[in-house]
């Protein structure tokens, strides 16, 4: 297939890679930043365009841009029939719909950075607009993964949050228990086998069914030191209650 | 060396075992629930004991019962010279210093099931009475582990206390994605890839550094189209705003 990008972010660059790997073409980059276009386009020998009609050559057009510029692209983007695709997990299709009759939605389930390898393993929800345009769409995203799941937009949008809970809020966590090692001169290292076997274990079991700790047990004593320790840092003491609180009640409610 | 065990639970089970492929020997099994003891002293051909002082022939016992129970198994252990070890984060070393000469602490940080093959990786938190136990117990760890870190008590509790944030709450979220997609007949197997990603990432660096998402960018649409997503489950919602709050926080800080 041949492919366009608008944008030349995180999503654009990874997707880019892992389609020419695939054996498709990428066609044109644009991008509001012209400069960013030309380094995502000189990275995978395709054009850096300064129209964004230079985008609407080829198969397909993926719109890769932050979530609130979707609009304004779709604003920009001229009359077309060939097939526009976006990459968000919470705008809903029909912000393409309402102008494009070949459109569709790409969500990736990832997280992708700057400097990073791409990741192994990528799932994807689809969706679109009429039978052609998902065909085409199923394709694409078969030839570079094995989870694809088509799917429309309200259920993709509660994938988008769970995505949120689980990479989001768990990276938090991750900051916040950096943080309290940090005060005793202790590195995050000594916790990464930890979070491997968390990781391990919901590979083999519900995670409802392996939560484990004081709140679970309900060790009174060990929750209020726990609060002790966290000290003057207002926000993890109500994270650490909330959580507990939470906790407590799934306990509760499976008794 | 020559161990023994006081507690037949997942800690006792998974480090008896972990000893004995290392090449020491576990000599008895002591547990409030005598079948408890004969089943796991059954599974590493060791002696289930009937008596407390059964277990202080060795080189070392190992006091691995729930952190509340530790108190009252003090009370039963004879005075002894033999090494006396507990197991818990939480508990300090003085637990066992006000009865036990020799006495020290060995805080495996990680996370057991009963029906999981250990865990590939297991750091070790140590601390002793006095030098030679403190070289006992090192020894003893570093037969089975490479991350082995000598600390006091008041090091641990950190420890312990960032290991819940991890494991714990961590392992919540992912109860709480997991219902999300169960609204919707989804799996929580479409976020693994996601979820792998997320620890591949603080490998290689901080997870302050690589914090992504709706409020981190400041994304109030989306941010409040997932509270309403969240319908009535208040205790989500909770959790959703204050992680974004203290997610922008952070933001704000670091400008």
């Amino acid at each position: 297939m041949n492919v366009s990008f608008i944008g030349s972010g995180n999503v654009a660059t990874h997707l880019a890679a892992l389609f020419l790997k695939a054996g498709h073409s990428v066609n044109a980059v644009y991008s509001a930043h012209p400069a960013h276009a030309r380094r995502l386009a000189k990275k995978i020998h395709a054009q850096a365009v300064p129209e964004i009609s230079g985008t609407l050559r080829g198969d397909c057009v993926i719109v890769a841009v932050q979530d609130d510029s979707i609009p304004a692209v779709v604003k920009e983007i001229p009359a077309t029939d060939c097939l526009v695709l976006h990459t968000s997990g919470a705008e809903p299709l029909s912000l393409l719909g309402k102008k494009f009759r070949n459109c569709g939605v790409l969500y990736p389930v990832q997280t992708f950075s700057m400097h990073s390898p791409s990741p192994e393993s990528i799932p994807f929800c689809i969706e679109a607009s009429n039978t052609a345009s998902l065909a085409k769409i199923k394709k694409l995203a078969r030839s570079v993964s094995r989870q694809v799941q088509v799917m429309n937009s309200k259920e993709r949008k509660n994938v988008h949050l769970a995505a949120v809970f689980t990479n989001n809020f768990s990276n938090h966590l991750f900051v916040i228990a950096e943080n309290i090692l940090k005060k005793k001169n202790l590195k995050l290292e000594l916790l990464l086998p930890l979070i491997d076997e968390t990781v391990a274990k919901i590979r083999l079991q519900s995670p409802a069914d392996v939560q484990t700790g004081p709140a679970q047990r309900g060790d009174e004593q060990t929750m209020r030191e726990h609060l002790a320790l966290l000290g003057t840092d207002r926000t993890a003491k109500s994270l650490y209650r909330l959580f507990s609180q939470s906790i407590r009640e799934r306990v509760r409610r499976k008794k």
